[in-house]
């Protein structure tokens, strides 16, 4: 193939290790000057395609690229937007392929989840659909940890290793305080469908006196009056509580805990979320003093706590990505495909598109102890690997030296698009 | 004065650092053998004296010690609980004494905020009032920095240190979905009374396009119509809004924003949070995604990312109080006394207990900017040294090597004594 350039695009939640994979897929491009000509990133992922809107990555030093490794959020911005079949979205798919041939772009790196891995499989389909030569390879990414044809997701297990770091020192002033003040402390953490980030809330302790003492998954059926007389039992064993609670529980009946009770003023219904949820049902029935915490996105932003391992899955498959799409490969992903836990080794491979578009992972059975509570052995040994290793930030004045880069856009070549 | 024990006591809410006071203290009394003999740690504060529940820290070795000094929370558990005057609580007073007399206590640290100083300051009386000989030291700690009698308070710089990169981080995870996602964060601090954890949220950007857009102080009454035009025009100009609200905020008529409002469906009145109302007046009366945060008790046990600044002072404040008490002071603190800003210069200095004892330090109006929205160059100045540094505790398979330690109490000597 002819050199041509390549655009590199994120899309749904950003993660603590994105940028590593964005800064990996810059620095591995310019080693293919042969194939690669100019590298783009879509400013707010798929969106800035259509738009028209490419961020020239061309003024990035080495040293920037080393700085926009360290640094959270998605540079180039990202976006919740998803391409439709090609028969329902055609004229969009037709818009894509004029943005690409007006650039020159014949590789496409699309770097998301489960909906990415979908839009990257129709995009990997239009050079035999609509005849335009694309290379295109999916890129992984997602702090739900959800996507099949991996062993993890890059951002995964940074989020973990915060979570785990956050239970247990939670847990360490829940019980030096517990005395006079409170007693059950609830912890909500991301995870709509799948438990992986409340099963990473398990490494914080081992034994069933340690923190967090009760974990609610959402691929456990809630059952109140069980809860509650856990939470009791190991305030009288223990004489405090740590309760890590997955934003996705719901009871038997599919009822997410998130959707019950809570009203504003006028009466409108609000969504107070799980952790929130539990936090009232256990003062209420139980009578005892109750904090809870919501970190929200400060767990998948926390480059701050990133974990080494995490930090070199996310380098490693947008290396790999380039090189598979130089390669000729199209409609793959690199998977991490581990090899042993303990020595951890893991490698890549190409994974089909196919195999993990619109799939989903949950956390498996055996992950979960036998009461439902807590974390087998088998999801530790899982873990574990994942959380190892502290890829710090470089501090400058007390503050991560986070930055914010500005990039000029590519001159558009084409009419404005507006979306329909 | 002959050779003594000292008892060491912690109060209130734990911090990061509190534990290496703790260990200061420790450590320091070790190099006073002819003058104190055994040093205790009150299990869970004052009511561990009453109790006559002492921890003997003799079987401390020196890696133990630096080990506490890097694990948060308390580590003899600490109380929420005041003693009256002398007159109102006389027993409870005839009981420390007798406690303390039991165990040839003649030095006592007690280690808190604005309540902790008052007791201090009551028991470095009890010599002269009820005739037993005691040094009484004051040691300072808590994170919402509100004691008078020095530049700042251990425990506050970490949480300070948080929040600023907590609020830095999100902000870039927000920025990068606002074109189809979230357009407002909120993220909730504490600081029920006084705004300074608020006001060090602002140091995770400048200039007034920087997350925290805006930032809602205790000190400044709130007004609905102004803020949420302002949410409104930071979202117009920057694409999205990052608020930092204080637990303590409150209407011109001193109403909680906290009180209003939610209710659970049983029509009970639910503290939602300050952080929770903002969120839903922002989406209810705005339209617009609002995502929102209460990191709780994560933010004052976030050892993991402690300010050095702040370690230094928590080691020194407890070195200090020993040095005094040894030295026959009675009734003071170790005060921080800030020498200059940049570079930062510090020294402590003994400041008597009645000068701190139920006072309160807010935010300076000179620290909150023009419009109330933000902070000011003097704050920026102010809070900047306090958060210099990592003090990184050392990892072990990807965890905080926090330790647990399980010390023995001292045999009892009196009866048994129950609260009245």
């Amino acid at each position: 193939m002819a050199k041509a350039n390549l655009l590199y695009a994120q899309s749904g939640g950003v993660t603590a290790v994105i940028n590593a994979t964005a800064a990996a897929v810059i620095e591995t491009a310019r080693r293919h000057r042969g194939a690669i000509g100019r590298v783009f990133g879509a400013r707010y992922g798929i969106l800035g395609v259509l738009r028209e809107e490419l961020h020239d990555t061309s003024a990035l030093k080495a040293a920037d690229l080393r700085a926009l490794a360290q640094t959270p959020g998605g540079v180039f911005g990202s976006c919740r937007f998803k391409l439709k079949d090609l028969e329902t979205d055609r004229a969009k798919y037709q818009r894509l392929i004029e943005v690409l041939r007006a650039h020159d772009i014949r590789y496409f790196l699309y770097n998301g989840g489960n909906d990415s891995a979908d839009t990257a499989l129709k995009v990997s389909r239009l050079g035999e659909a609509m005849g335009y030569p694309i290379t295109c390879i999916g890129v992984p990414k997602t702090v739900d940890n959800d996507l099949v044809g991996t062993d993890c997701c890059p951002g995964f297990g940074s989020v973990a290793k915060y979570t785990a770091v956050s239970v247990l020192e939670a847990g360490l002033d829940v019980a030096a305080m517990a005395d006079t003040s409170t007693k059950v402390f609830v912890i909500e953490v991301m995870g709509r469908h799948a438990g992986w980030i409340a099963a990473a809330a398990g490494l914080a302790g081992e034994g069933r006196d340690a923190p967090p003492h009760l974990i609610l998954f959402p691929e456990v059926d809630f059952d109140e009056q069980r809860f509650l007389d856990a939470v009791a039992a190991t305030v009288q064993r223990v004489g405090y509580c740590v309760v890590a609670v997955s934003e996705g529980v719901h009871d038997a009946s599919g009822h997410f805990l998130s959707d019950t009770g809570l009203r504003d003023a006028f009466g409108h219904a609000q969504l107070g979320g799980a952790g929130q949820v539990i936090a009232e049902m256990v003062r209420g029935k139980l009578g005892l003093k109750v904090h809870w915490a919501l970190p929200d996105y400060l767990q998948r932003s926390a480059r701050h706590l990133a974990s080494q391992t995490d930090y070199e899955h996310a380098r490693a498959v947008g290396a790999a990505a380039v090189e598979y799409a130089v390669a000729g490969l199209n409609g793959v992903m690199p998977g991490i495909r581990r090899l042993s836990d303990a020595p951890y080794r893991w490698q890549l491979e190409p994974v089909p598109l196919e195999k993990v578009a619109n799939h989903e992972k949950k956390l498996p059975k055996g992950y979960i102890r036998a009461d439902g509570f807590g974390i087998s052995a088998k999801a530790r040994a899982y873990l574990k690997p994942l959380i190892q290793g502290e890829a710090y930030p470089a501090y400058r004045e007390g503050l991560p030296g986070y930055r914010r880069f500005t990039l000029p856009l590519a001159r558009k070549r084409l009419p404005a698009w507006t979306q329909p």
